[in-house]
């Protein structure tokens, strides 16, 4: 294997950029802005362009690098293809050979975001020394990637890991944003906890509760209260807890994973949010996977960069 | 690679053997009864000896053997070590090097049984030309295997792709086998169909249907009544169908396969079981998946013999 490699996460404003020893060794990083005007064309060769100027300063050669990893914030396909990126202005990009072109004929790997960042903690994150690992983001929305064996879940559809649209409730009256009812992501994201709140704010009006004090009520406010030992976010709390853990229990009597990873900003409550999700995990869970391990991600906003060149330097 | 390969099925009842040449071709099959007295320490001597006198037969030598793949009925860890196997008198079996050792240090690859046929239905059966492949088995239970980029997913206890345990509804009452309530087997399985046919019939016991004519009555007889028309038992379909289709569609949006392979015997209603359940399943699927495509599986009882020898004559 060559000396160096590279781990490219692109997101809608910036694009995290990571410079490693193909041993794994992290070397530096940095960003660049995302430039999404003209449908997003001058991303790849922004990127290409850091890179090339990075070999340079580091006194190498592109030939001494092993290859580019690059996490996508879409579907990506098996041969490496974008299938439409909203947020990069993106439609079908073929990732893979452009960047290849633009630096030499390097090797590229290309995946999806969440699916690069899944990997990146199972690597040298909350799943580190694991081989099959559930990577659960808590976010805005709530999204997942699967590794199995070392290796990313694609799917067929370069949808593997979407847990956000599983449906956990036959009850919501609701609509999500997919379209369906009672998906996950209405319970479990920071905004379903916000929208799960004030649905129990306004269904009982006269109820005391600290939450009343904040306006715009967020996730964060309401993990605060419950932990202050307020009666309404607690219950907020075990609503979040029941449909995130019967969610995971859905999936590991599937894929049986040795570990699952919560991250994503809803995380940072941090052990609480263990705690609620494994009570409710263990009453639905199948009994091999009873005592499956839960466990808080830790890279943050470098998982995608980590992921990225692992794609690159892995044996598996 | 050498030019033959076995493939072994290990059933509580016989052992299916299936000789095949290391391109897929298949010679032969046959069947030995599986003696499971003694701890069932007579099961691989048995194996061993069976293959040993076939590679004499078939005036070859065990040199020109690749290597025996083996189905067992229970949980297999990575390294090929069986954790207790009830239907064959097993506790902590080590399949993997006792075979070999039996049969001069050959090769030996061994995974559970439903697994196994998962795999032998995505190589020759229902997901023929599909490397990403949920297979479902309704039987007496319900199980079922994951095949992703060709390879099955084992899982961390040897229990990937139990479906069956799948919690799918919060209101049940009756309690599972497994301990738990609203598993999927309870609505889906054979045992399962029969189950909430009785309890319909018990609800409304002057409702007039066909179903009744029956004692006992099984699953093939609530297919048949409601293929005749019977509104009753087309109410039971639609109750199975929403149960399997949301399971399905819980887990498709996270391993995201090319088709799912339905098999096992309840699936030889054919096509009114893909047309019920594919229904629901879209109803409840993420938008990537509605279109993820439902089969028959086709192999019956050789799935497992055909699974088994992939896993040795494989390149994946």
């Amino acid at each position: 294997m060559k000396p160096y490699a590279f781990g490219v996460d692109i997101g809608g404003t910036t694009v995290k950029i990571g410079f490693f020893k193909s041993d794994g060794t992290f070397l530096d990083s940095w960003e660049i802005p995302t430039r999404t005007e003209e449908g997003g064309r001058k991303i790849l060769p922004d990127i290409a362009r850091s890179i090339s100027k990075k070999v340079k300063e580091a006194g190498i050669s592109l030939d001494q690098v092993e290859g580019v990893g690059v996490g996508v914030p879409g579907p990506v396909m098996s041969d490496g293809i974008v299938n439409k990126c909203v947020n990069l202005g993106w439609g079908v990009v073929d990732v893979k050979s452009q960047l290849s072109d633009l630096l030499d004929n390097i090797s590229v790997e290309v995946a999806n975001d969440a699916n690069v960042a899944a990997l990146g903690e199972q690597w040298r994150g909350g799943g580190m020394g694991f081989e099959n690992v559930l990577m659960v983001t808590l976010g805005t929305g709530v999204g997942g990637g699967v590794i199995i064996g070392g290796r990313i879940l694609h799917g067929a559809n370069g949808a593997g890991g979407e847990i956000g649209h599983m449906k956990v409730r036959d009850d919501e009256t609701a609509v999500c944003g997919c379209g369906k009812r009672g998906c996950l992501e209405q319970y479990a994201s920071a905004t379903g906890i916000v929208r799960i709140s004030n649905l129990a704010l306004e269904r009982d009006p006269k109820r005391e509760t600290s939450m009343r004090r904040f306006d715009p009520l967020t996730a964060k406010d309401v993990f605060d209260c419950a932990r202050q030992g307020d009666a309404v976010a607690g219950e907020i709390m075990e609503e979040f807890g029941k449909a995130l853990g019967e969610a995971i229990a859905h999936i590991t009597c599937v894929m049986d994973p040795d570990v699952v990873v919560i991250g994503g900003g809803v995380s940072k409550a941090g052990q609480m949010i263990l705690d609620v999700v494994s009570k409710y995990y263990k009453e639905a869970a199948f009994f091999p996977q009873k005592n499956t391990q839960f466990k808080l991600a830790v890279l943050g906003n470098n998982a995608g960069m980590y992921g990225a060149v692992r794609m690159i330097i892995s044996d598996k």
